[in-house]
């Protein structure tokens, strides 16, 4: 779901496409060639991943058990892409919007589901729905608020990360103007000069090294990074404390409590 | 799989979200939200008819022995619109290129594939990977001519069609500059003088009643119409022969023979 253009250094692969159409001088335009491509590998891999999960090997009654939940996450996915593209395009920059996409698009589906889909697999209490056995619940209450520290964390990796970390340029939200936390907080807390300089670098295509040390400053001195580590903070500590009490194994507990401290780790 | 923008009468929804965006004066450029939404909508689309499938109700034998098959479908329509994209950036206009797209686009997709999936549900002979029973022998058999004969019905529907009978605007193909087989026919048989009106017409998107009269005249002129015709004729005769000596019931092999003739009949 990311559309930055480069990672690790590799350009993405509608760039890759459309510089083979260039370099060959093909017919047409070779951006619409680069996206037809990328739209077909991209619909390609979907379905692989539903092949994959089918042919994976485990018995079919796991595989009927974990299906709806694998169905529901994917659909949750799309629901948050739609509200960030609409939000995105409508210009809604407030905390509650941006917080409402993290919990949709990032929360349920990079943590929260993937729980409740091992456990669904794994016959454990998850019910079919994803939903309300004392598992799948104690699954949710510390998905949840981690999800959220998660994407935090990524929020401010994405305007103060080192590049040679994150595998993206430094200061790469502001550039593609993502609407994160992190930025709807430092847009509420701004002075009005804080907000020019934010303003006038966000997706700012052409954001150099100049431009990103000040925008930088501009956002800590709102606040704002200050504030998101608190969040991640309380969120962590509520992820940790939901595993308290939940019907699982010390082992296990004791594995997410140490995934729920990497996952949202200063270091990346 | 069709980029058409009209199908009757309503506009495709990357057109349809981008008119949207621009009515309400949203931010960043109103095509690319369009785009992005109309991706976002495939692919939500494409994982749900994985759901449909796995939530069809069809005992988990008949699950497990038909999901290889639409695998394999789903893989095969992919590699055939990756090499029509190919095929059209790289100028390839041959007959024998045209007739590729289409057997591995169109007929597997449309005619062979669902046969076998078919008869891979119901516990017939066609075997998961689609291909060496007695029965799913003589579905390909008779599935990959009609598959052709089908398209080349399309495409002479696609330059002739009658616009209230077929939803899309008179000579369409032409507009979009597809890369049909009975174009490809049209261009290897076409004098210098046909070739340079049918060239002249070639992709271009305002293409009017008169540029399509007269683009019509040229290709039957150059005998490719009636070629085209020849060919469905003898890939229909294929098709139903095939269909004899077949280990189905008289009233199976029947239906199909109907089918094969009302898919590939004049009036569409």
């Amino acid at each position: 779901m990311d559309a930055s253009d480069t990672r690790r250094g590799q350009p993405s692969l509608h760039r890759q496409f459309e510089a083979r159409h260039a370099g060959r001088r093909w017919h047409g335009s070779a951006e619409a060639f680069g996206m037809g491509m990328a739209i077909l590998l991209g619909d390609l891999l979907l379905c692989w991943t539903d092949e994959m999960f089918q042919a994976s090997g485990l018995p079919a009654d796991a595989l009927r058990r974990g299906r709806p939940v694998l169905d529901r996450m994917r659909t949750e996915v799309f629901a948050g892409q739609y509200l960030d593209l609409l939000g995105q395009a409508a210009g809604d920059e407030t905390l509650s919007g941006a917080l409402r996409v993290v919990e949709l698009k990032t929360t349920k589906y990079t943590i929260e589901r993937p729980l409740h889909l091992g456990a669904a697999l794994a016959g454990g209490s998850a019910d079919p729905a994803g939903g309300d056995g004392p598992l799948a619940a104690a699954y949710t209450a510390y998905g949840l608020p981690l999800g959220v520290a998660f994407q935090l964390r990524d929020d401010i990796l994405g305007v103060f990360g080192d590049p040679a970390q994150t595998g993206k340029p430094a200061g790469d939200d502001v550039r593609e103007g993502k609407r994160t936390v992190l930025l709807a907080i430092a847009r509420e807390r701004a002075t009005a000069g804080q907000a020019q300089v934010i303003d006038g670098y966000l997706g700012d295509p052409l954001l150099d090294e100049t431009g990103t040390a000040e925008v930088r400053a501009a956002i800590t001195a709102t606040g704002a990074v200050a504030e998101c580590e608190r969040m991640i903070g309380r969120r962590v500590s509520e992820a940790i404390a939901a595993l308290e009490g939940a019907p699982m194994t010390g082992e296990a507990s004791e594995a997410l409590a140490e995934l729920a401290v990497a996952a949202t780790a200063r270091d990346g």
